[in-house]
């Protein structure tokens, strides 16, 4: 399996035409660059047609967006776990702000992912929800107020006290959850304070996937990483 | 591009074990041997994940299950049309009773897609809806009474008024709308009697993925599409 | 049953708090007395919990705005169409911007709404929607470009040929629907201009229910409205 | 305000014809009486329309079926929880399994209603789930297998183990929230067996809206619940 470890950078390509198809190679050829010269895992979410061949191509960790709560069957349109999991991704993120699930199939996909080993990373979007999912032992909740997602100011200076909630609370309920955070996270400072507030990594999209130089944005998000 | 004509047998894998990744790849193999060998136009609608590599190795049309009315942007877990066609994909299913759409989205899709040269098939549950989905100029109807999936009763023999009602509506607002049907289709038998109905071709999923020998029964389904 | 005719102003008093409970019950008041006067006919569409004291106190005729596609079940949280007859509706919108169906459900809503003799108004977002709505024999189509809603910018200006089309488009497939218009309307000219167009009324909301004297814009708009 | 105190019989009415309108006053009627000559407290959850006239007759505790987790504004076809409000109803269910939320949305309505002074029961389909919606803080959480629903398989007896899991659990999280179970409940001993498990009482609908003495079985039930 590919390797995961923290501090993480977990780069979400969204349905950017920046990380669709061989620009998603290309971005990925970048991420495992920055990787192997900075020992930061750098994992990447690209869209479930490009899954296959990210992972054959790379050792980068690669995550699905989304799964469904789903298991094989008359299920057409819909993400089977086993689907992305052939395909060789290793997690997937569950609830992300732009694909809002039902808490009881929040908790049929943790079930589902972890029958199959694929990691999962919960998406919330504020510290009372992150304890609820929480509850639901994922193997990480990042923590992205949705007000904050696409612009440039980070949630770990506009609202840190979201994050050092979720650290807090969670940790009283399940102490095995990492915590990672995102939204507005544009440069190795922002990866430094959001560190400091006690997650583990962060998640992160346009900051990376939408910029000029992203070799560049990314090593200095590694370098920060690392520096702490 | 990968051609495409009727008749058209248009197998969709659904979430099948049977249709998922490598299984997908064999299953592809037996489609395009009897496509060979009959001149019946085989088409695949295999999950996202599988659409890159299904593509590359096979001369088969292959097709996204759904695609979102999106453009490129902030969709994290849908799926773009553009991701999708440069995986491969040379038309999608749209609405499928598995993932019936808004009627507004129906019609973005369908926009999105001829702006893509993506060939659109929408799915229908009965005949008024049908006439409805044809003023959105789609390229193929593809009717499906939702009772009648998964069962082994044909919607050719069990509701041939449906059919025939499609074919007559459809034809008088949009005579370039072409029509299959769907739903309980199981031989040869079944595609002779969709295809004297009015049809060009049926859309089946578990008639051909989840049985014993699809190699036989596809070619058992494509000699009866040349024999009219 | 409450009179239905045209030309129709139906107020569609959203969730507004201007619109809800007591609110509710002194716009209904300031309606009837303009219709009453001008001869006008309007229409109120409140929250379902305000259809029954408003149906039982004045003579305006009532629309839900919203009914599920279910007959009597185990549907918590749903809303049975008998159930809004029953409160005294005699007709529903169907598929609002702001509730957006898929289109087997409009299919499903509009014989519901049929059997119980509701009146069904299907709001469409532009000319071809409109077309495909018609296909489904509704009673109205009221087109209303979402983005001009809750505007000042009433679509009889800014997009009139929107309306043109409407009303040519839907006159082919099915001259019985009446067509109504909607969006950004705010004065009697808009509604003037509306009528010009060829629908027979307007579909309006904020423009009357959040005025500072609905009496005075209603007057004004029915007004206009028999003017013509 | 009406008052609510425990144990508490919460009944459902869903979307019942023997539940609508003036089958609804009747049955009210009826809850009325059981719960003065007991003194049990007698809930009812009636359609939205019907709200209005029940909490106007009755002096039982009147709750909606859902609310959306809105506040006043654009929101055709929705439920505002102020609308409910004003049309005195006292509280609300939220994410019946009927009408499953987002769990973003669950926090937002158990926001807006601890705004409102509704009291918010939360309907959950397994113990992790409960505990889960235990950490939003809700007044109440009704634990109801889904599977069981509608059967005459009482909860209590089936999967006493769910009901246990889910007190335990919610008491170590938030030992304010009251418990109650449901699904299969029908008679008075399936109520003993409830508040033997440590609930405070049951969320039930067919078992008192479909049987032919609605009286006599809700005596039967509130006879069981004072006799522990």
């Amino acid at each position: 399996m590919k390797m995961l470890w923290t501090p993480l950078i977990l780069v979400n390509l969204k349905t950017y035409m920046e990380g669709t198809g061989k620009k998603a190679l290309e971005l990925a050829k970048k991420a495992e660059k920055v990787s192997r010269k900075t020992d930061v895992c750098i994992g990447l979410a690209p869209q479930y047609s490009d899954i296959a061949q990210l992972a054959k191509t790379f050792s980068l960790p690669i995550f699905a967006q989304h799964i469904d709560s789903i298991g094989p069957g008359s299920f057409t349109g819909h993400v089977l776990p086993e689907a992305v999991k052939e395909a060789g991704a290793i997690g997937t993120l569950v609830n992300h702000s732009e694909r809002r699930l039902k808490l009881a199939e929040i908790d049929a996909v943790i079930r589902r992912a972890k029958e199959l080993n694929l990691v999962q990373v919960i998406c919330t979007n504020n510290a009372n929800v992150s304890l609820s999912a929480a509850t639901l032992k994922p193997n990480f909740i990042a923590i992205e107020p949705p007000e904050l997602i696409g612009t440039s100011i980070p949630v770990s200076k506009a609202k840190p006290e979201i994050v050092t909630e979720t650290v807090e609370l969670v940790k009283k309920v399940n102490p095995e959850v990492t915590i990672l955070c995102g939204a507005g996270i544009t440069s190795g400072n922002d990866v430094t304070a959001a560190l400091k507030l006690g997650t583990k990594g962060v998640l992160v999209a346009s900051g990376i996937v939408k910029v000029k130089e992203p070799y560049k944005v990314l090593l200095d998000f590694a370098q920060a990483a690392t520096a702490l």
